[in-house]
């Protein structure tokens, strides 16, 4: 048996497009997933042009499963994100960084047909997570990317309890990075360009708010451990080279063109790395989600129709900056 | 009782200047070592026209201690590198880092008036490093600074034995982590211009060799964990990036000016990490040159005399990409 479903692609004008999609009979551990909120990424914006089926912050209900399905049931509900598939059997696969597998699948190249921008989509179970019950389906769907991909950073390059933590920038992906390090016991430093958003910093979780715009030089408490770069432009490393610690991580995690550049001698007299991250494997992925529950870590929600007026509304408010700070859209139709 | 003796200073127009230096009765841990032997290295290039006393790579006998010395001796074979002293009780110098404690004294900035271009210096005993039976003095004094340079990224930052080490240049720094990685019992893959250099690099033990001037495209056997940038300029991250394993991490290892660049999206989506890394700390110095005398781990050197003409001529050659592959210089005086 097929199921059709209605998707929502972007066009070369970068206007949204309703489609729809048909999938025949689930195979193998393939999972029917009928979406309830999706997210939306920067990197959608990024593919806009690109004539495919957009969202990758998806979350749903299970309606059906294939045959090789063996913990997932009818009614589960899941969410799902960057990556849909990987070989298994790589030494990526086999380490559990099988967001590295040569043969991943991942948003924007792979399975351009469907996404979360839709009312339903066709998983391979091994790549749905289940939703723990403290989560709503809409303030899980953004932990889909964007709280993995910051909670990523936090987990699997050693930070410490004891760190500081920059994050650079407060949106989307920012305003999760304050929380997530907060309740792991981290001081938290957060720069943005005014004070604009500094109440709502603060009571994330952060220790310190400095606003960057038209500073010559930032007075922060003590040196910062790690450093999370949420914004899309480099930031200025004269202002922020001086603030790092002896052996900080630098991490560049929003999508960018060109080239990543810093200063040569500061990187290696002061033992500085520079880690290319990208979303969590799934293992990481999984704590991520409990993490968030058990200490109830929420993504600020701005609510939008998944409707194609409610996708081009709500993209066009996250090119101007003005979401605070992340939009999630809600399928209108069954 | 003062001791003065004979050193050997760059000057601005870069010609080699002997010189004098005279120091007061040893206090607290200082020791007093006649130098036997010094290697050169490309930071003193670096430093020619400082008017400082040149020189980092210090090997000699113990001629006098200070009243605080506990257990160095008379007649004891120590060496020294890059860096003088540290607090001792900062973070960095608790943890074993205290190569980025921010009262460092290093090579470059502090102690300007002695080095090891000269008969003597005056060090403290907690900055010198026994030598081992089974190297000799010009064989240790390179290992000062250039052994220690490529043994500090080996050890430092979890290489393992089942890793693929690349190294670009085969020089001096480069000859000397060839033999280190393969000792480590890692698959060394080496970079070069040319093949001028092949049957040495495969002799100090590389398993692979790849000349590089006008390549399209770079074969390797298998992905690279590890990549040692030995060489001053930049590579072509255009061959190198599609030969690195992923999470692999990039050591730029020599001094260079300007920005250290690098593809932005391959970094991320690759999950490669840049790792600024200077010197070893003490405990991984001392490591060093244990492992070095265990598994006989020998720069190959170039002996010249420590006078003004002896010193202007290596250094003339090391400028000219001449030297097989450090020179040493060899006081000619008591």
């Amino acid at each position: 048996m097929s199921t059709t479903f209605t998707t929502f692609k972007g066009s070369e004008d970068g206007s949204i497009v309703k489609s729809s999609t048909t999938k025949s009979e689930l195979t193998g551990d393939q999972v029917l997933v009928k979406v309830t909120a999706s997210g939306l990424c920067g990197t959608d914006e990024h593919y806009r042009k690109a004539g495919m089926v957009l969202g990758h912050e998806g979350c749903g209900v299970v309606v059906a499963t294939g045959p090789a399905v063996t913990y997932t049931k009818k009614g589960d509900r899941v969410g799902w994100g960057y990556q849909h598939d990987s070989c298994g059997h790589c030494q990526e696969c086999l380490k559990g960084t099988e967001t590295y597998c040569p043969e991943r699948k991942m948003y924007g190249y792979a399975d351009l047909d469907q996404g979360s921008f839709a009312t339903h989509a066709v998983w391979r179970e091994a790549f749905l997570f289940k939703i723990p019950d403290g989560l709503t389906d809409a303030e899980a769907a953004p932990l889909q990317c964007g709280g993995a991909t910051v909670f990523n950073c936090l987990h699997a390059y050693n930070v410490q309890p004891t760190d500081r933590v920059g994050v650079i920038g407060v949106g989307g992906l920012g305003h999760l990075a304050i929380q997530f390090a907060a309740k792991m016991g981290c001081e938290v430093v957060v720069f943005s360009g005014t004070d604009s958003k500094k109440d709502e910093a603060l009571k994330l979780g952060a220790s310190e708010f400095h606003a960057t715009k038209g500073a010559k030089e930032l007075k922060v408490g003590k040196p910062i451990n790690h450093l999370l770069v949420t914004t899309s432009a480099l930031p200025d490393w004269k202002l922020y080279l001086p603030v790092l610690a002896s052996g900080a991580t630098i991490y560049p995690i929003s999508v960018a063109e060109g080239d990543f550049a810093i200063p040569y001698m500061p990187l290696l007299s002061n033992g500085i790395r520079v880690q290319g991250s990208i979303v969590a494997s799934r293992y990481i992925h999984q704590r991520m989600l409990q993490f968030a529950a058990l200490h109830q870590i929420k993504p600020v929600l701005q609510e939008f129709p998944m409707t194609v007026d409610g996708i081009e509304d709500a993209m066009s408010r996250l090119n101007k900056g003005e979401i605070r700070y992340r939009a999630v859209l809600i399928p209108q139709e069954a």
